[in-house]
């Protein structure tokens, strides 16, 4: 199945300063999009990139400086058949999670984020368009309702979170295999037991050299 | 399956002071056993709430004044076959979930929480006990390991959501749909769009008469 992955490019993860500064940000938002590419291929699909800005990466990549919503319908539109979207922040996808996503025949799929997003979406109908504003995931399946697209949502917990504040480093730390969570201990993160939360804390020791 | 649900009914969830005081605290938590009984009761299991005290609920109740961790230990023991561990804090957790945990043949199924913990689990074999304290997912993991007791891990994001924050109650209004959610629509919470992200607020005004 063809795979957009949106990336932004540019200042991404905001939310993740109080723990990395801007550059650190940057190159973290590569290492999670490079370990999302690597997933969906390892799950057999084709990814392009959607971005704002050209970007250096393992994929085919299509730059349309619109906003994430109607850069994301425009591709949906040019598509010629079933379309995959997973963001490009979910470091925590596996090639199975990626297989129960694009399993189901719906004509619309839905992968919940964590904070009422949608994570990750399959698209079988030209009948559906998406919009990422506010609680999404409950907008998407009022969208394929009132479209009349049969619609399912996938109950994955790889799929549910998106890397946007600190306390998320921690599951990438606790769960990921990738570049991501490598990353994060060469910046010399680690998880550490807080009153009985576990946080993602820097250790004051780089394991790498940092630019 | 015999499915053991351990429940604090003491003092509990007492970090959702921020939003509910603790009269709340106690009859939210109720709520959420409710709603994880009914599922357990829908998947076709029989559910035994573990508790340090007696509880008024639609389960039989094994009374264990010990911490969490050694009663849990204690009730494996006792088990003449499988048993599963479901925490009663997962008011998202739905039939087809329980039964994802339950269906993998391995010695012991794993369910990870957001933040390291483990929310539910299932046990096959007489040489695997619980430690829920700290990171308890990647420790399970290891005691399995080193038990030579063959280990598979549920991706589920209904069973990932424990609710302990203010931030997990949005999770709650968006994708419960029993008890649980109807108690916090009662008192007045709703999701709430706040710079891109969603939360759950107190909206002034109550739906139904509160105690």
């Amino acid at each position: 199945m063809r795979v957009i992955v949106p990336f932004d490019a540019q200042s991404p993860k905001t939310r993740l300063s109080p723990v990395l500064d801007e550059t650190e940000r940057e190159a973290f938002a590569r290492a999670m999009l490079q370990d999302v590419l690597a997933t969906v291929e390892a799950a057999g699909h084709e990814a392009t990139v959607l971005a704002t800005v050209p970007v250096d990466c393992d994929a085919p990549v299509s730059v349309d400086d619109r906003a994430l919503t109607p850069a994301v319908n425009a591709a949906l539109e040019d598509a010629d058949g079933p379309v995959a979207v997973v963001m490009a922040d979910l470091p925590l996808a596996t090639p199975a999670a990626i297989d129960r996503l694009t399993a189901p025949a719906a004509d619309v799929v839905l992968a919940p984020g964590l904070g009422g997003g949608t994570n990750a979406l399959v698209v079988r109908t030209g009948e559906f368009a998406v919009d990422f504003h506010g609680a999404s995931i409950q907008d998407h399946r009022a969208a394929a309702d009132a479209a009349g697209a049969s619609v399912t949502t996938v109950d994955s917990f790889r799929l549910a979170v998106d890397v946007d504040e600190p306390r998320d480093l921690t599951e990438v730390l606790l769960h990921g295999t990738g570049a991501a969570p490598d990353w994060l201990r060469d910046v010399g993160l680690a998880v550490a037991a807080t009153d009985g939360r576990i946080e993602a804390r820097r250790t004051g020791e780089s394991a790498g050299q940092r630019g």
